[in-house]
């Protein structure tokens, strides 16, 4: 990733060039429906290939959204130079994950230089109904550069 | 799936009905390496489709396989006419999902006739070396028929 | 406990009741500053005994104060005849828990028959300022009886 | 704290110290049974100071027990100059925490420069059976100085 000089303007574009690198969003089909400044959503139509054995949404899928949503939604405030890094993060599955389209929230509760703690809901669309199926907390933290990435 | 009179003897065919259910197993390229009363094992290969950003398995994949690994661990040791669902996980990631194979452990730590703590390892294979990058704490509720799968 | 007949009318009373029996409230200093249903504050202030190596509140001691808000806010939608058990919770510390008095929120987010869902929020009161330090998530499972406690 | 020069020989000093400025364990009447490189034991008798409304040890009691027993252990890896902060912690109770006496286990998973996770386990000793009543993972993070605990 070039370096940029703007972060205040160039989040978004940040975001945009990492997901576009994250096969695993391709796999799911999903796409950025918001990008702000400690905001992003993540939003997929429902996949027999993203499916658990009752035919919904899988829990680790509706995780796999969720933590891209609360990482970047973490990286919308980091400095441009900076990688994220989930550290940890946590799901409660309220309800099936039942729909036709879903959307992942992604909020930073508390920006940090290094530690970032994030939330996370997770929303099915079905039959028009919107319904909170999951809440994520998700610790990031920001690594410099590469440096991270390879121990 | 039609009701087993030998739970004994029918949980790996359980497991295994079940997980040719899951369309994410498939989406993973994820197999049963091990099915053991409350001990599974999933494995599965690097694909591009299952990356983050840098290359490595997405921390949501890792979940994935982690979560159907303590789930069917759980399912192993519940009456035949029980329907497994998770209420909720955490995963810490220890380093990046860096390798060509990974094994994700789920081991039953305390079974329950409602609820069931598992606990997950992922392991990923780099070079012929397998290094520990997450562990996972996840909580089962055993549901009578599908009673609990629709509301 | 005496069985009470109408829940409407007395969960603030079953609240009281079983707060004023946790000793750990009593080694806390704490009080129920609010009880509406699917809501209970507790409130506290700071002491020695219940410090870390720093001088702060202690970890637990927050996380002790917060699983029972979480508790008796899930307590206040159950049936009377229920008892209400954590199976877990998570904690995230965003702050040093430092002030003078200190005020958590329990929240339901998701009220069931077996398993509730609820959130917390600690807030620390330093110098008149309060911010927020601390956000849990906790799982409950109401249980008819007395059966489940005894196991 | 004063500055120490070996860490290899000191680390048991560093807990000892730090555990002894903890008002809560003083308040939880806990002891350190076992002090090793990323292995920390915490004992404790039941009290009715730490009691939930069942007479059993209160969750938050057990995580504060816990929370310690992991920090320390994650101290007994870090430089001598380092403080540990605790990030965030999760812990599942399997049974009531029923006994006469209670010994938290706290070990290091995974040691690093910054992050550092570490698993949990709690005992009730109950008419002297030995009983897992909880498992906790907790993340710690290395702060040099006190730098970053006054933020």
């Amino acid at each position: 990733m070039p370096a940029l000089t703007s972060e205040d303007v160039d989040f978004e574009q940040r975001v945009r060039e990492s997901f576009a690198l994250q096969g695993a969003m391709q796999t799911l089909g999903a796409e950025l429906s918001r990008i702000e400044p400690g905001a992003v959503d993540i939003s997929l139509a429902w996949a027999q290939g993203l499916t658990q054995q009752h035919g919904f949404l899988h829990a680790g899928m509706v995780s796999t959204a969720l933590d891209s949503a609360c990482g970047y939604a973490g990286l919308t405030q980091m400095p441009a130079s900076a990688a994220v890094l989930t550290i940890e993060f946590k799901i409660n599955l309220l309800a099936p994950a039942k729909g036709q389209r879903f959307r992942m929230e992604g909020r930073v509760i508390k920006p940090g230089r290094t530690i970032t703690v994030t939330e996370g809901r997770a929303y099915a669309i079905d039959n028009g109904q919107e319904k909170l199926i999951a809440t994520m907390g998700c610790t990031l933290m920001a690594v410099q550069g590469r440096a991270g990435l390879s121990d």
